[in-house]
């Protein structure tokens, strides 16, 4: 079918400016990857989030999969990952041989809190996953004392929240680890696929660039001839003691050029998003049955708009947007538990009637910045009659 | 050191009418991944190679990561790689638990050969990978019989060998599958990283896509609203059996259109090179000292340019080269076993001593095709000063 407005095919339109860059890399940059781009762009990364270390890489799943690696998992260890969120938080820690322990949300603000964590602890525990899910920042103060209580590896996936901030401080940096993504759909893109994997820790950023790069490193001893023994070692990345498997993660030159500039452009967009949600919310005021999470903040980037529906029915309104107005809600994001994958491997079961009740209740909306907000008003009366006449 | 002329950090120049193509698909392209792009640039390739089935993925170590996982290996299974070779060749078949058995090279060709894989098939060989290492095609015909004889998946990895053919048939479809790269490095490069797998086999090609992009699929159920009961599933690799577990390996829309414009140009820049290297081998006819391999036919692309260094010493002679004339020559594949990460996994022993005698007296120039044809010369005038001052 038709959309007269699809859902999200990507997030943003590029400014001259940007293309301007691509443009002076794709001429000037060289080597095209792992060169002086990348590592601005950490560095510039860095800054924008204030942690210590940032490593570019392919897209947000190779950082999960990287952090996965990071915990070292032995047979029997768990990890705490919301089911309501995108496979990507979840599968790289089976791959790794861990259980997975999911989380329920918080009905209102639709993400894991520290009560909902502290429900899936057991004596095996050994990582939390927390998803800013939705652009909106999860109590982190709450959940860091938790994990440090219990001597446990915290993760942040802010694939959908770059520059939110809960009390003055970037999502990302509360745990140990951080993951970002700059896929098409996110508040900025390097081309389409993209991530970032962010630590303050001395050890992990030690091992990330080999795990990231085919274990390239430097040789240990001296060489006064850069040809010998050969050009550079290749060797095991190495966690206590522990050897991990090395991938390719790269990210090109140029994709982080435009990374770079497209920093300088993260707060507009999401401030605008965040401005036109609240508008967007507000005008719905007088329909109740439309439950949106307001947060008129940077805690929330507003990367998505969604709402749990609530007296009318769902599928019905879904289905009138579409047919009606051509417009294109989608649901979002399953219950991972009730995916094949997750069923197959013997991840099929949870705990997280809020989950539930909320991914069966919920619609989200087409919000891409991209969107006009002559369509976006559009949107927002074919909402308003639809409603009025499910009522 | 500042070298007049470094080894390549970069293989081409991009065209005007490529960096156009760029532009568009960042204004254009909806969404930024896994769109019409990545669509076409696999057709195209399809056609330009003559294959069913291929699919970009995020580099060519991505490739080689899923071709892998796609032999299903048990304990005990032996893969045979030459050891004279990129590290990505290889590792992966480690990760997923084969052990190596290392082939050795010829020494006219420095690609291994039917004779060097035969003395390495045992009973417990699952499968072997042929490198067409410096962009010359091995001996397909005899490997592939040797490979069905011995019922063995043979594996192609033409990551520097796109568009060098054998007998008028593409390398890369001689075997169950193919591993092409799209590098920095490489014959044409899609902004830097970039790769592309193709089989014929149906029974790879059904499973690839979910092993690439996080295991999404359809559901198998036929549906008559499109977000019941989700947007669509995601479920587990399966071939013969047997789950394997599955990637993000996307490539994005914009480096897949720039791909799509470059096959246009790849033979042109293969036969450019191969002019190139004939030429510059045979104004050194006359320095038997520098023994390269001559193949003036589309069965060297001739993406490096490397020669045995006999009667002087090949180390006095990089260093004049880099001294004397600013020239940073390399050497290249340090065999694999005496790499520290090899010796780490158990796999520091060979038996290749051809492999050792070419790598331990090799020179590798520098030849990006975009090298002016001055700086070739330059190159050409002072390997002659070089060696007529080392004999």
């Amino acid at each position: 079918m038709n959309f007269k407005i699809p859902f999200a095919g990507r997030q943003h339109e590029y400014s001259d400016e940007e293309i301007e860059v691509v443009v002076n890399a794709m001429k000037f940059s060289v080597p095209l990857t792992q060169g002086s781009n990348l590592k601005l762009f950490q560095n510039e990364f860095c800054d924008y989030v204030n942690c210590r270390h940032a490593f570019g890489v392919s897209n947000a799943t190779a950082a999960l999969e990287m952090a996965a690696q990071l915990l070292l998992i032995n047979e029997g260890d768990e990890v705490i990952i919301p089911s309501h969120t995108y496979t990507s938080s979840a599968y790289p820690f089976l791959k790794q041989g861990a259980k997975i322990v999911w989380a329920d949300i918080d009905l209102q603000t639709r993400v894991v809190n520290a009560e909902t964590i502290k429900k899936c602890i057991t004596k095996n525990t050994k990582a939390i996953v927390v998803v800013h899910l939705y652009g909106f920042g999860a109590d982190m103060e709450e959940i860091l004392d938790l994990a440090t209580e219990n001597d446990l590896i915290l993760i942040e996936d802010v694939a959908q929240a770059l520059g939110g901030e809960l009390n003055s401080k970037k999502l990302g940096t509360f745990g140990h680890l951080g993951v970002f993504s700059f896929h098409s759909h996110k508040n900025i893109s390097t081309l389409g696929e993209g991530g970032m994997l962010i630590t303050d820790d001395e050890n992990f950023a030690k091992v990330i660039p080999l795990l990231r790069h085919n274990g390239h490193c430097d040789f240990e001893f001296s060489r006064d001839q850069y040809w010998l023994p050969a050009m550079g070692n290749v060797d095991m990345p190495t966690l206590h003691n522990s050897y991990l498997w090395p991938n390719n993660y790269c990210l090109g030159e140029v994709e982080c050029a435009l990374g770079t500039k497209m920093l300088q452009r993260i707060d507009a967009i999401n401030s605008e998003k965040r401005r036109r949600a609240i508008h967007f919310i507000n005008e719905l005021s007088n329909y109740p049955e439309l439950q949106f999470h307001v947060e008129d903040s940077p805690r929330h980037a507003y990367h998505l708009l969604v709402a749990m529906v609530t007296d009318i029915d769902r599928d019905d309104f879904i289905k009138s947007m579409s047919n009606d107005y051509g417009i294109q809600c989608v649901v979002q994001y399953y219950p991972l538990d009730r995916y094949d994958l997750y069923k197959k491997a013997d991840q099929g079961k949870s705990n997280c009637p809020k989950t539930d009740l909320f991914f069966d209740n919920m619609v989200s909306f087409p919000f891409q910045h991209s969107l006009a907000m002559a369509e976006l008003d559009y949107i927002l009366e074919a909402t308003k009659k639809v409603v009025e006449k499910l009522r």
